[in-house]
């Protein structure tokens, strides 16, 4: 494996809706007793749009993120959107947000790239390839989400989400500097596909069946099955990750874990025996944000001071898919 | 740049569903006089799904490159879908492929890539730089498009487009081999972004609009600006392709272009000057097939022996975005 890679990451950003939702708006809005939300999701604060769009969204964060690098987007020489579901059918979502920043005579190529939770993290060991060998000088990397197909009376798992944006910029780690990418794994297991799905809005289920087969175009998951799967795969994947750089999770300063739910959260942490205080958590004021969660929650350990230039950290998750993807990096 | 990348495309593969339709059955089927897409589309053959899915024709390309190749699915190491649409809104279709392809045991890595029209060209250039790192030995690149979101009261792009896959595997060119990447580029406009779009089945209109505003589910296309934008980016963006490389368009054996329109495929090529032998064409029995439009054809371009290995081609697109795209290779 030809790691280490040069890569640094320059800046973060994130942007979340101006709708604010609480638990307690939540609980009223499905009629659920006054605590059910702090109980079973433990999400007390989600963003939902409410005429904002996910190009709008993503390009609210890549400003940010370009802010904190001192850059301007003409200084970005590749824009790649990792969501899990686009804006439009067609074109793909990074062309859409190419537009909002302004960048529309740009030139700067635009596409999109998925593997629903994992499509930050894919997009960027994938991306990390044309950085390190000079093709791109700097990538601009989005995830942002809108959770349209949300099955509002299946309370476990409409309680889970939130909407918002974030966004990475990349570039070759100057001389001297010691942040790198030291290993990147993803493994996909499709025999798990139907573990969580949304059948229907690609080419498979047309809307207009939206009448006929409404389930079809609405999120569906069996939580317990996927973290069965989950926690039956992540230790050994662990161990592919981490064996080849002789690394074992002691040596992370922070996890940065998908946030998929609290209580999965928790339950994959003790089972893999990572600290309280070295596992990277914004699901109770944020939720899951689908691809966004990843990019979202570091950028938060980086605002909040929990990693620093130098430290060795790993970013995980899981997928619909179903897959498990890990990088580890030194910031 | 660090090119030439010596990576060598090892096989193809194409699929079409078994339902084939012809010039005479659509004119029949749109009320169309006889005779009219002969004269005005061009698309006298094409392919339209019944009962299959996108994730199937996928895995039958897919067989058809493995069995060319001598290898299994085992072989392959990383799977790419490079479709403009998926097949369901979650997972990504490379998922769903594998499962088709019975490997959903493997761990194989699966995740889709998306320029619209260009998916396939974008995906090649991306990927190829993780196979020349030496990150995945073999990549299984997948386009496969079913037209559901066709506007069939709109026979200018109805009579155009036909369904179907196409896969490619790709890996280091072996010692001694002349097969190598020479150039890779793209560029997106999105000042052109509503030139070609489907506004709807992503998150900023759910399905449950459909019957209140069903034509945001209709692909819509303006062909005579596309037309427009085309010409007046292509030839300067070959000058950038190919400059740095010191190519010109008369050192490629074969240009492969997206097959967009027979008509828009003819005035480009006489604008570009590319004589009629040395551009491939398949539109008219296939139709146009979106992304995998490209991979067809490159596969008919091998199987009708109109190219060789050591032969210099380029692959040549526009997409939805508004993106244009090229990769100058040695078969």
């Amino acid at each position: 494996i030809p790691m280490p890679m040069r890569i640094k990451i320059l800046a973060t950003g994130k942007y979340l809706p101006k709708n604010r939702v609480t638990a307690a708006d939540l609980e009223e809005r499905l009629g659920l007793e006054t605590g059910w939300i702090a109980k079973k999701s433990g999400v007390m604060v989600r963003h939902f749009v409410e005429g904002e769009t996910a190009s709008q969204m993503g390009a609210f964060a890549a400003s940010e993120a370009l802010h904190g690098a001192g850059l301007g987007i003409e200084d970005i020489d590749c824009l790649v959107c990792t969501s899990s579901v686009p804006e439009q059918a067609i074109p793909c979502t990074a062309a859409l947000v190419q537009q909002q920043l302004g960048a529309g005579e740009s030139g700067i190529p635009a596409f999109d790239l998925n593997a629903t939770c994992l499509s930050f993290l894919c997009g960027l060991d994938t991306l990390s390839y044309l950085v390190a060998a000079g093709r791109y000088r700097r990538v601009l990397l989005i995830a942002t989400e809108v959770t349209t197909g949300m099955n509002w009376s299946d309370k476990e798992s409409c309680t889970l989400f939130g909407d918002g944006a974030a966004a990475v910029i990349i570039e070759s780690s100057p001389e001297g500097e010691r942040s790198e990418i030291l290993a990147a794994r993803i493994e996909t297991y499709s025999h798990g596909a139907a573990l969580s799905e949304c059948r229907g809005a690609g080419n498979k289920h047309h809307p207009k069946q939206y009448f006929d087969n409404p389930e079809f175009f609405l999120f569906t998951m069996q939580g317990r099955a996927l973290y069965r799967l989950s926690a039956q795969i992540l230790p050994t994947f662990l161990e592919r990750l981490l064996q080849p750089i002789q690394c074992t999770l002691e040596d992370m300063k922070m996890v940065i874990p998908h946030q998929a739910s609290l209580m999965a959260m928790r339950l994959i942490r003790k089972h893999l025996g990572v600290r309280e205080e070295r596992w990277m958590t914004i699901a109770h004021n944020h939720g899951n944000t689908v691809a966004a969660s990843i990019p979202m929650a570091l950028h938060e350990a980086v605002v909040q001071k929990k990693i620093r230039r130098g430290d060795r950290i790993l970013l995980l998750g899981t997928a619909a898919g179903f897959s498990v993807g890990g990088i580890v990096l030194v910031y």
